[in-house]
């Protein structure tokens, strides 16, 4: 019975992440300029790497966390489908053979081993700063522009420096093959993958007009569930094969980098792991049943690396 | 007599640069992180191009533009600032192996060069991202919300695809060594150099409150006095030597890029530049004496190329 019962929830999860994923994809392919457009090549570029079958796992967080503070849904999925440009984006760049040169990502080959080098630096400029014009526009379904404007700077802190996606980034280049200290992983994990999925919370509880409260008890629960995803990450990329991941696996371990598995081991960073998905689940308890999706979402997250 | 006006007048230009490049340099060292904060080789690296000798005359431009149409001083001098950060990374990201491999900018070794590849990638999109987020705070100078919402839209299309700066260095790549029709030229140097030339204009004019025909006007002219200086840059790199650019000359011919003198020989070139430099200079009139300094500004830009 008990199996049935979690089936049940597993199946409706499903419904719903699909469900949320078209809805994405429909908003992103009106954002992105079409294929045809010249130069096309760009543009097939771009959709290219935004619809090679990511989880959309931070437009999510931000839908459902619009939904639980009760936002203005067009203007969040809007956002959100941004948060995604962002994301390919980080994911175009990372994969370039100046970083971690990898030549497969969901299962296909990475941008620039189809389209090459400078393509795929240009495309992952070209979704960045179209990320940043379509935000510009958010005003226009309604939302006030001090809000939006609050928006884009909550978006370029977190993707920027000193602590957020780029400032992660050249610290996890710079420590691969090299000691790194306990602070240079927490601040690798936390501004390389944790600012991102924070911000994609706190921008759509920005949306909601939050009080200063709601945004920091919405933040530090960002910021656990980041740590969860990036620590399921390093224990993926140690346990699971190439057909699970998309991707070469184990390849953190070959580039010697800083991650939770290298520096605790996989039993203390599932430990860890763990520690990190009860702090966030306190922080919503402010929240009541309204965070009932939010928690389902912060389970799955934490399930990758089970 | 003559001589000696002219002498005048040069120096009295000369010194004008020099006093609004040091106001310039003064807003981009408040702008840019510290290069001792955490993580420094970012932090430095960013510097080390943003204050590698550029002669400023994207944030020039603006700050002109807002002296003669009479806008908010500090607020044009931020924007200002945000320009150059985005013209610094367009430039990190030009010379990088992938694309135009140069080993010198301003007599200096490119970025990658002197820091690797990853780093001048992620210290190129740092700086954009950098521009977008000080921009976000442009309303804190006391400009309205609304106005600085337009600014960044501006700057985003402008820099982006399709026919902003992204869209022309796609065309300009993919061209290098085909052969290219005079409208892929055109489309290039518009999108690629132009673009961003012109929108340092019209920026500094949303920022003034211009009305439409003002506006019309001043991308008019931004759109001339960006072709004037690509076609100069064009003409400089067959005829000045690597002493006169501080870098690689001939790097065009060699690449066989599409340029001007590649289309039409250096002297039709030159006309064409005129040409255009002629219409800038028409669509400036409605201004009187109030656009005398962007004048001046466009004959210096017309003058590299002579």
């Amino acid at each position: 019975m008990t199996v049935v019962l979690e089936a049940t929830v597993d199946s409706e999860l499903t419904n719903f992440f699909e469900t949320q994923r078209q809805r994405i994809d429909a908003s992103l392919d009106v954002l992105l300029e079409p294929a045809s457009e010249f130069p096309t090549i760009l543009h097939e570029s771009m959709r290219y790497s935004v619809f090679a079958g990511g989880k959309r796992v931070r437009p999510i967080l931000a839908m459902a966390t619009g939904d639980a503070l009760g936002g203005p849904q067009t203007a969040v999925l809007k956002l959100a489908a941004c948060l995604e440009l962002i994301h390919t984006y980080s994911l175009i760049h990372d994969d370039l053979p100046a970083m971690d040169n990898d030549d497969f990502r969901r299962g296909l080959p990475t941008l620039h081993k189809k389209y090459g080098e400078g393509v795929a630096i240009l495309a992952g400029n070209a979704l960045l700063t179209l990320a940043f014009k379509r935000l510009s526009e958010l005003s226009a379904e309604g939302v006030d522009p001090t809000v939006t404007l609050s928006v884009i700077h909550a978006l370029a802190s977190a993707t920027g420096t000193p602590d957020g996606m780029i400032a992660g980034q050249v610290v996890d280049l710079l420590t691969a093959g090299k000691d790194f200290s306990e602070s240079e992983l927490l601040y690798i994990h936390r501004s390389k993958t944790a600012a991102l999925i924070r911000v994609s919370i706190t921008s759509a509880a920005l949306l909601c007009g939050s009080p200063p409260d709601v945004l920091e008890r919405m933040s530090a629960f960002g910021s656990s569930i980041g740590l969860v995803f990036q620590i399921a990450d390093d224990i993926l990329d140690v346990e699971a094969s190439f057909h699970e991941l998309g991707k070469t696996a184990g390849k953190d371990a070959q580039a010697e980098k800083a991650t939770y598995p290298a520096r605790y081991g996989i039993e203390k960073s599932r430990l860890l792991k763990t520690e990190q998905l009860d702090r966030a689940m306190t922080e919503l308890e402010f929240l009541d049943s309204r965070a009932e999706r939010l928690r389902q979402i912060a389970q799955f997250i934490d399930s990758r690396g089970h």
